[in-house]
């Protein structure tokens, strides 16, 4: 198994560690700042210990044993085949690290970013390796969602994005390739457009935000979480996709033409959001909240892994 | 355990007549057509074998003994607290079949729709009862997928949609609550924005139909059936949703203002999309992808039932 290196060791860092180390390979993570650096072996040893507990790491101890701290980028770099950036989500710290990286790492390693904002080609331009940045990018958390956005900047080259690919596959992820890039990738866009209705229909007064949760996760996103939204038309008609778009195309156009362009959202609205989000739950026990979100992602994990 | 009446005995008609029978009501079908009424216990029989493979029936021999067809929609009505209206998607058909449970059921029952586009007010108006007539729309597949939108005409009456409310939860569907009629109501606006810009992303060559399927299935849809949209943002923010929204709303807002206004899908985007599908699963294999996504929303259905 190759050494992968992990440039950050932050939440998002220290999940990479885990998936990498999970699937066994030897992981080395480097921060810049010694103290955060210090502390990650131990968040990732308690991770680990709570998806063992949910059956989703056989041996903990094992994959621990795998994941070292780099002293230096340099070290740590040393001999890895792919290297993904967990930084800060600035342009300026991105783009020093990534020519740091870019002078030390093997020619023919990968330096793949997680940025959830930056396209790789704002940091890779002009970089003598730059046709080996890419993006890839987790959700959060990375270690229970397996979605990975693989995003190449336009002069990335079809082997680097190949081998991405196949590495995230490899270790359970499930990767998908973007042509081009496109501000906000694919996810945050289909993201933004369902939360634009949602603020909208908030706005007028059509329904309560709770109500809005659990149209999702009780209707669409559980229907939605089995079947992609193109499958989900493609199955709900007898003569699939282009049948169904037949029969429903029209009226879905007429209900939704006079929403006309992307309008902020105004303050009145996300206030009506936020003020529904804290008389469910105050502020303070936003971490219970993260902490089911986790234990059902993880009852989902792995009833996928049985299912497979 | 108060008497059901369903009146319509296709494949939503017989998914509610589980429904309720499940939750101990005895239910009465009736169907205009005497032959289609006339298999639909059959069919039910088989659902219920299967549900009881899955763990998510009991007794499906018990279930079934309180499931009857009524000879006449009278008989069908009699004594029926609650009648669910789950007949063809017409306005017309709708409007007779409104009429005669109008004045065949007791004052205070509630006459609800099952239509997925045809408000109450277009088939309630003018009735002596309108007061009573509310639309109450499950997903596909109903007893699957816990969704029901209740929706009020203008005239419904308070005690109409509490008493649906408190059926719907009592039954362990996941009842919401629409303050006015809005076209589509609120699932299927959701739906289509999702949709409009995975056609769009389609349509600019960003990713393929099956990428963006998978983006879904793998990533938001997955979180989306754990928190809502709402809850999501909340919870990736210290702040919560108001502190998200500061940190986001405007690289969204740029992100997203330049598809301008709502579209109609394009022959060639709708080709592009159901060429992907068809590669993928020819079209006479659409019954086996059912099966599919049924055998997976049974298991997510048990994992949540143990869950509770």
């Amino acid at each position: 198994m190759n050494k992968i290196a992990i440039v950050g060791s932050g939440f998002i860092g220290r999940s990479w560690s885990i998936l990498f180390a999970r699937a066994g390979h030897p992981v080395q993570l480097f921060d810049n700042d010694a103290a955060t650096a210090g502390q990650a072996i131990g968040i990732i040893e308690t991770s680990l210990n709570d998806l063992a507990a949910h059956g989703l790491v056989d041996d903990p101890a094992a994959v621990l044993g795998r994941i070292t701290i780099g002293e230096t980028l340099a070290e740590t770099l040393d001999g890895a085949v792919h290297v993904q950036e967990a930084v800060s989500e600035n342009l300026d710290i991105k783009s020093a690290i990534f020519r740091e990286m870019d002078k030390l790492a093997a020619p023919e390693t990968v330096l793949a970013s997680s940025s959830s904002t930056l396209p790789a080609s704002t940091y890779s331009d002009g970089l003598p390796g730059k046709h080996r940045c890419l993006l890839a990018h987790p959700l959060n958390p990375p270690h229970l969602v397996p979605l990975v956005e693989i995003c190449p900047a336009p002069w990335t080259d079809e082997a680097s994005i190949k081998r991405t690919w196949a590495l995230m596959d490899s270790i359970g992820q499930t990767p998908i390739t973007m042509k081009k890039e496109v501000p906000g990738f694919i996810v945050n866009r289909l993201q933004v457009a369902l939360l634009n209705e949602a603020f909208a229909l908030l706005e007028d007064d059509c329904i309560s935000a709770s109500d809005i949760d659990k149209a999702i996760t009780e209707g669409l996103g559980l229907r939605w979480s089995v079947v992609g939204p193109f499958e989900t038309i493609d199955l709900n008609a007898s003569g699939g996709l282009s049948h169904y778009v037949q029969i429903f195309a029209n009226q879905y156009y007429e209900m939704m033409k006079d929403r006309g362009t992307v309008k902020p959202w105004s303050d009145d609205v996300v206030s009506i959001a936020n003020d529904a989000m804290r008389e469910a739950m105050p502020l303070e026990k936003i971490p219970e909240s993260q902490a089911r979100r986790d234990t059902r992602l993880m009852a989902l994990a792995k009833l996928r892994n049985k299912a497979e």
